[in-house]
């Protein structure tokens, strides 16, 4: 019998985990869903074709494929073998495997949008929050199985949605105690604009992916990085420029107004960041941050990311941003999108290291009664105890005492109630106090 | 452009279709809390060893595998090809396919009580809550993305967790407005001491296949499929005089007394049946059911089921039953186990066909405020209340009122509210009635 185990990358979940991500999640949600959000669920399972293709050549890489069932039926052995020779050479074949796990919310999403679209009413404001799957090497924070906690909006290019989505995640945060957390914003529009503004447009993705290493290399590294890229002094130095604009947010705006104010994309993407900047008002953490890329390509105006407290080195807990085409890739046209989402891993570790949750989130049992043998009478008063919503139970056995009190100690159960001689006893095991009461007394306390 | 779809056997939920999922999946889960069980998740990919040849040969060819990634990678090719090799030949290969989708709850829960034995805190109650993936041909009501809800004891002999068992159904199914429903009862040591009677118990497996098709096929067709299986016409008779105990639940006891109680299983499964019945007390439609058998085979005491009212053509909406040895296949002895399970996708059909979902449970946002362009004192105005936990919405462009109120209407927003000239005014679309307030009376406001 070999000792069993878990797949790499996985996680159980024990009851205590359990309910301190359900905490972050239904805040997560409630929030939604007083900003007017509606839940979607998608299946787990996919059609190769709609995942496929959709995440670059290394996304593809990292897609969890399922076998078709019942390759080893003698009656599809040829069909297998087909099926197997094309995966080899490459190309993805229906004959071996036509499903595939979702890899995001946002494809599932575009998928039902476009399956759907006659029926939904715009905009369709729409959260999801599900498991995804990633075939991604396993290390500290990274899963192979994880959550993503997404809010989108179809149909609509109001810059109205992205206040909102300040407010959201200014709302979630303040919930979670998540003081000092950040949020950064700017435009693909002005990143689009500088790189117009450098030669051209085809040098976007080039600018993009340098800039968004910014943090992590620093600002000769990505000079270097664009250096080798082609780009020559004139525009490195028109980077250095863009990448060193300083000030509060409205000498940020001009600065940046400076630079490439004069081109359409420009202009259009500071006002837009102008307006949402004037809307948010006071007392929310929102800092223009030009040197936010976000790797992702589809984005195509304001971009989104939310950072932890300064003093938890774990970086992003968020992020979003406003893409123009959100179901052409599956034929239907002109449904702009913008979405932000939530990193639940992080911010659960970023909870546990600021010791943020609260103290009763692990009190599952409120009242546990002491099981002395047969004695119709406990279980009476248990049952009218969960009728007034009070978590309850009875100890399975007439064992020893001692072996009770310890069950409820490592259940965290904050009462126990020991019932003989027409009494009740009611011991509070985290003080030691002991009350004797009459049964209406029991039946109107709160058990907190 | 392939039009999109969906694999065969699954399904989105759209937010009306969540929304009451979730009521009966927070129903279910409020009962287990009140009830001492905690919450456990497991992740959706197992290793392909924790799942083969647990659920039988039917049971291991629907089972989804995972494709091990990196396959089409040059330098695994020799490796993928002996893998598929093996598989064609009937064997599972770990260099083709390591893992798969969770098939049901009861072997991952097996798992992680065998992973944690020496860290738990028995009995462990703990309660599960996710999908299970089979690949079953589809058909109505058979889907192959399912949700199984079920709650277990891990580590107690003790059959008040039986009637605690018989409670939470009834609690539930109560809370659903499941008027009608019936729990049936049955143990599986009566049916051994009956297999015993009729000669051996190597008979049980037959008997119990045989006797679980009863309601489908009829007594004539067991008996004759019993004979089948070379059952002697004496054999039969005690069987047919099984099948056929009348009465109310303590006549039924009786009666069966006289057939298989001089058994010594058959008077201990009597005898935990009785008990079972006595602790139960009235007011719940718990019926003892010889008849009862359910087909898996893992099941070593008393056996549930739970049939949906009779006027729904629905059969069974839940089960489960006592297992001796949980852990037993992944090398930790000695842990019994009883548990019971929700069937939530047939609970859903039996609750729209009853039409007993709450009518408010559609309501998502509760106001809508009109957009007639910028207007600060709007959005100021809902931020206040959406503080106040009222779920509202701005409507996102200033577009025409019409085109705004059709969109709440399709929404199912009971109230648009509009503001101007300094005066508020808020229509409670279901009735047409607008009123005029200040703004601390729509403050105020409970929108429902």
């Amino acid at each position: 019998m070999s000792k069993p185990s878990l797949p790499q990358g996985t996680r159980d979940f024990g009851p205590e985990t359990v309910r301190k991500r359900n905490y972050i999640l239904d805040t997560i949600k409630n929030v939604f869903e007083l900003y007017g959000f509606q839940p979607l669920e998608t299946p787990a399972m996919e059609n190769l074709e709609t995942l496929m293709g959709k995440y670059g050549d290394e996304g593809d890489k990292l897609i969890f494929k399922i076998l078709n069932n019942g390759l080893n039926d003698p009656k599809n052995l040829e069909k297998a073998k087909i099926g197997f020779d094309n995966i080899l050479s490459g190309k993805s074949d229906r004959n071996f495997t036509e499903r595939a796990l979702r890899y995001d919310l946002t494809i599932p999403f575009a998928r039902y949008v476009a399956m759907n679209h006659s029926l939904l009413n715009f905009p369709f404001k729409r959260y999801q929050v599900q498991p995804v799957w990633r075939a991604d090497r396993p290390q500290k924070g990274r899963y192979r199985e994880f959550w993503q906690c997404d809010a989108d909006v179809a149909g609509s290019t109001s810059l109205m949605n992205e206040v909102e989505f300040v407010h959201i995640y200014d709302a979630v945060f303040t919930k979670l105690g998540l003081k000092g957390y950040e949020l950064r914003i700017n435009s693909r529009m002005v990143l689009a604009a500088l790189a117009e503004k450098c030669g051209g447009t085809a040098l976007l993705t080039d600018i993009t992916v340098a800039i968004d290493k910014l943090d992590k290399i620093g600002l000769d590294k990505v000079t270097e990085e664009l250096s080798g890229k082609g780009l020559t002094p004139e525009q490195i130095i028109i980077i250095e420029k863009y990448l060193t604009i300083e000030g509060d947010n409205a000498s940020k705006i001009e600065g940046a107004r400076k630079l490439v104010g004069d081109i359409d994309q420009g202009a259009k993407g500071l006002s837009a960041l102008q307006f949402i900047l004037s809307k948010t008002g006071p007392g929310i953490p929102l800092h223009l941050d030009f040197t936010l890329a976000r790797g992702l390509n589809y984005y195509t105006g304001t971009i989104f990311e939310a950072k932890a407290p300064a003093e938890i080195k774990m970086g992003s807990i968020g992020g979003g941003g406003r893409y123009d085409d959100l179901t052409g890739l599956f034929g239907v046209k002109d449904v702009p999108g913008t979405g932000i989402s939530f990193g639940v891993d992080r911010i659960y570790d970023v909870m546990e290291e600021l010791n943020v949750f609260p103290n009763d989130i692990n009190v599952s049992t409120q009242v546990m009664f002491l099981n002395a043998g047969d004695d119709n009478d406990v279980f009476r008063l248990m049952q009218l105890l969960r009728r007034e919503g009070i978590r309850s139970e009875l100890f399975h056995e007439n064992q020893k005492i001692d072996r009770q009190y310890k069950y409820a100690e490592k259940k965290s159960i904050p009462f126990v109630v020991s019932m003989g001689n027409g009494s009740i006893q009611v011991k509070d095991i985290r003080t030691g106090i002991v009350t004797v009461m009459s049964e209406q007394e029991l039946l109107n306390m709160r058990f907190v």
